[in-house]
Parts: C-alpha cells; structure tokens; sequence
C-alpha cells in the first residue's frame, strides 16, 4: 500500500513575517484559501489516503496541524520536541509503517510547496510507485529548472531505467554557485531536487542501517505501533539522540540505484518572499503583487503583504513590503535571501524563539 | 495681561501612521517623553501662565487634549467641531479674552512645534510682547531659514521698528519653489514665519472687523464667557458659518504695522518624517535614526519608526520606514511629502475619515 509522509516540520523563515513560529509557512492560505499542509494531504488523497498518512512536525504547532488534518488519525500526527531534519523524521514514518505493512511504499512529501497541475502530479507519484516497487529504486521527483535558483539542490539525469519514463540519477550537487546554476539551466541535463521522494519502507530503512547507524540504533527503542505504551516518551528520546542530517546529504547521496522522475507538473517551493511573484498574481497593472491593504503611489514591481492593517509604499521598485500587527519587513526583491539575517538577529535578541 | 492661544487642530497627516486621528501629532511624545501639546504650554508659563490660556482643538480630540492639560481651565479647551484653519479659531480666541481682559495680548502658538532653548524662546515671547503693547503691531516669531524648504512661508526682513530687535515685515511669500528659496537662504534677507504670533486682542479683532467681516459678523453671536448659556452650540454655529482661511493669507499679508521678532532659539515644526532627523538622535553609527524595535541589515540613513512591534529593514538607503499595529509605511526620504497622497488615497477608501 501506498502511504503519505508528510513533513511539517520549521517555520518558513525566509518568509517571516507572514510566517512565524505559531503560524508557520504550511499553515499559511497562500494559494486558494487552503493551508498548504492540508492542499498537500488532498493533492496525494487519489494515491495515498489521508487515513493511512504520517504526519512529522513540530510539537510547538503539533495541535494547529492536526486541526487542519482531520482526515488523518491524531495518533498518526507526530510531534517533534527538536528538529533534526529530513532523515531522521522519514526514518520514524519507515519504522512504524514497515510494522503495519511489510511492503508499504511511502511517498514523503513536505507540506509548504505549490503544486498546479495536480493530474500530472498524482500521474508522476505512481510512475515512483511502480519504479520504487519494481527495482527497489529510491525514486525522486526531479523539477525542470527554470531559473538558475543557487538555493536548490540540483541532480544530473543519465540514462532511464527499465521502468519506462524513470531515470537514473547521476550526481547530486547542493546550492551550486551562480555560474553553475547558470551552466546546469542552459545545459538541459539537471533537474531540481523537489524534496518530494518515493521508496519502500523497508529498502529506506536498510539504507538508514548502512549509512545513518546512530538513527538506526535509536529507532530500535521506539514502539512500533503509536498507540503502544511508552511510545511519546520513546520518540522525544529518539529526537533526542539522532543527529541532524538530511535525507539529501546523510542517505540520497551516497546510495544506489537512486531515480527520478522528471515532473509534469508546475512547482514551486515558496523558498522565500519573491516566489510570491510566481504564485500569486499581479492586481495593479504596474508589476506588483499585492496581498491585502495596499496603498501603492508610484512603486512598481514591489511583492506586498499587508495582514491586519495597510502597507503604503511610495515611490519604490522592486521591493518586498510587508505588514503585520507585529512587524514590518521591507528589502529589496534581491536580497530576499537576507530575511535570515534579519530572523537570525531576533532570535538573537529573544523576540523569536531559537 | 499676556495669554497663551494653543492652536492644537489637525492631526500631522504627513506624520502617518506614527500620528492618526485618534492620536494626532501633538499628543505624541516626540521629544523627552512629553506630548508636544504639554511641552507647548509647559515652555510659555513663565510668560503666560496655563490657568489663562485658551486651548482650540477637534472635538473629537478635545477629550484626549484636555487629559493631558491639568494646568488648564476645562471650559477654556474649546472642541472645533469643523476645522476652518487658524484665523476663525485666533479670532473666537481673541473674542473671548477681550471680554476678560480688554488689554489682553495673546501669543498664538500651534502645539505641535519644538523648541530647543525655552529660555531663549520666552526672551523672543517678552519681546515680541513689548512690541505688540507700545506699537500695537501683529508680531511674529520669524526663524532663520537653515535649508531651501519650500513647504513654509518667508518673511522678507524690514528695518528695526521703533522696538529694538524687532524689525518690520515688508513681503510674505508662501510656498516659494525651490529655485526662489534657495535665494531667499542664500540672500540672508528673508525668516521662516513660525506661525507663532503675538498681538493685543482687540487689534487682531479690528483687522479681522476689517478683512475677514464673515468672521467677525458670525462672531457677534458667540457668548463672551465659555460658561454662558448656550455656548457650546454658538461655537458649533460659528464654525459651520465661518469660512475656512489661515490668518497668514486672511489677516497678516494683508495688514498694516506687521513686525517680526528674529528667534534665537532652535526651532522646528516637525512637518515632515523626515524632521525627526533633526529632533531624533542617530542611534545606529550608520547615519539612520531609530524609534523603537528595529532591525538595520545593510541599510543606511534611514528613519525608522516602530511602535508595537518591530521594523526590519534590509539594504536599503535613505527610506522612512514606520511600523504600527495598524499599519506600515516605506517612503524615500526625499518623497516624505508624499505620504499625503498617501493618506488621501486611505481617505477615499474610508480608512481614514475624511
């Protein structure tokens, strides 16, 4: 059977302050009035169900999840005391799946992307779903590049594999810099790594025994079953001892018979504030994107926001704007990636939580 | 006797969002944490005393006013119930202190103003005083211009009157564009008019008898004394009579016997965000001055203003940026003055009342 593993871990700081840490990014209703996470849940619904889905997030917003999700079973939702990335998370979903399904298939999907043709989207999980079955592949959904985005991480296609339309995967490379963004967009051989990956239980957990024994020794401790007894205990101690690694880095990279999928579908991680030009619409006639109260006197190209009040911006182009009852951010569209600093420096004073 | 006239109307549109309708520009704490309507009659008490004073403001403010003014009398704190500029609101105050002192000399001062020597400041008052009683001229307080501003008035500097140290007046201009006021800055000849003035009660009552008879003639039927019977609703029929005109273009551009008193005190009017460089102290080290939470990545000589919450401002130059619950603004300083199109545009839309 195939399940949905969903990873709704972090906060989208890049996108602060329209996310923050109780209303993080993939509770947000970027796009159609629905959170992202729960968009995520239906978009996988006709492959995987929402009932058999796992959920992993953080236990801070672990109730705020669940009150989106309610087509998934509460013991299914997770709550993680520390976050430790990607591998360690999908490591815990394999774990409890194998147990109640030998040959489960898991789809592991993050809950904050933008997903526009749902069709070719379902179209191209079952493609990993029958590679992941047939060869035991690890299958990723690759994205045709259409910038030379350098916060991405990037993988080189060779040749396909003996399930028609899957390709194997060459090489990673993670955040090239600026030139080698510009090289793999204009080579045509590279496809983004989506984040978006389908495989086995039980060949993910052989690859975590092989490459990630520390994740593998504390999993041994964790009940199979969420309702067996102890089972909370036993996963805030397993956060606790694993380490922090992604899946990219700490298994994709280094295995076998590693696959993509090149997708179908339009996709967009919603990284940071100038995906926003991308995902929503430009209301103004003068290139700006605008989303509430806006007050716009010769600015043009501006990304602006407004939640609970205006944003005025007067003559200024190409600048994020944006507007909260607690805060106010405003930076050029290309230095967008520099809303880090800006959240590194209020954790650093105590106004957001470390 | 000499009485205080505080001119304390409007709210400071070109301030928004820091000032609002609810809590306009001389009730906020600009300067050493006192609202600039208090610092006004606070700074004049040793020259007029606030038991005497006459207070003119909105009605819909006249509440918070008076809450900050224990020093004055409540029936002299006169609610305007539609602004009609300074010369109706000087003109029902000199109607009023007439009729309790006949030898009443008045200084008008607008309460939104800062002044950095007070010392200095009630020595100009004294003067200007004497003037107003041995010549009985119309005495302003003209400022001696530091930059080529174009948003004030300028007084051309005549000979000394028969007062020492106070000159005569011989041309007002209002508004000079910026080539004339570069001239008047560099000829030396010319004063900012401060919109402070002095003059005895009945002198401005006979030049207002003579130049602005609508006003005079409505004024016929306010009571004397506040506490008379029916003078609230005289007041509320004067001001829907009256037409709406300044006493610079209604009375003093007009009239004979016009003097000014050069100040020897540091003055600004705050008309602008971009005044709070000049009252506000460069916090960062990087030529921005900051009110506030605020978070400064990369940017420069910018005024940055947070109440309730925090303004981040990345790599961006010379901007205001103003953070409040309700609402954010980013201008380039050198557009300050158009945060009225601003506030225009949030008129139209019901925002803001009208």
């Amino acid at each position: 059977m195939t399940h949905a593993v969903v990873l709704a871990g972090g906060w989208g700081e890049r996108l602060w302050p329209m996310s923050t840490r109780s209303c993080p990014k993939q509770l947000l209703r970027l796009v159609a009035g629905e959170p992202l996470v729960r968009a995520t849940l239906r978009r996988i619904a006709p492959v995987a169900p929402s009932k058999s889905a796992i959920v992993l997030t953080g236990a801070a917003i672990r109730e705020a999840i669940a009150a989106e999700l309610s087509g998934v079973p509460q013991e299914r939702i997770i709550g993680e005391p520390v976050g430790r990335n990607t591998a360690p998370a999908i490591a815990l979903a394999a774990h409890l799946l194998v147990a109640e399904d030998p040959d489960a298939v898991m789809v592991v999907l993050p809950a904050d992307h933008v997903v526009s043709d749902e069709a070719a989207f379902c179209a191209a999980v079952d493609l990993a779903v029958r590679a992941a079955v047939a060869v035991r592949g690890l299958v990723t959904l690759g994205i045709r590049p259409t910038r030379p985005e350098t916060e991405y991480g990037y993988m080189r296609v060779g040749r396909e594999s003996t399930v028609g339309g899957v390709h194997e995967v060459e090489a990673f490379t993670e955040k090239p810099d600026a030139a080698t963004a510009e090289s793999f967009l204009a080579g045509g051989r590279h496809l983004w790594n989506s984040g978006m990956f389908v495989w086995r239980a039980d060949r993910f957990l052989d690859e975590v025994g092989e490459r990630l024994p520390d994740v593998s020794a504390a999993l041994a401790a964790v009940p199979r079953r969420p309702c067996d007894a102890g089972f909370d205990d036993a996963v805030r101690r397993y956060y606790e001892a694993v380490p922090s690694v992604s899946v990219d880095y700490g298994v994709m990279e280094k295995a076998e018979n590693v696959l993509v999928v090149p997708a179908g579908f339009g996709w967009d991680d919603v990284g940071s504030w100038c995906a926003l030009e991308r995902v929503w619409d430009d209301g103004t006639g003068a290139g700006s994107v605008v989303r509430g109260d806006a007050v716009l006197v010769d600015a043009e190209r501006c990304i602006v926001y407004a939640d609970g009040g205006v944003a005025a911006v007067v003559g200024l182009s190409d600048v994020i704007v944006a507007h909260t009852k607690d805060a106010t951010l405003v930076c050029p569209k290309a230095r967008a990636r520099d809303v880090r600093r800006v959240v590194e420096e209020l954790k650093r004073r105590g106004v957001i939580e470390p």
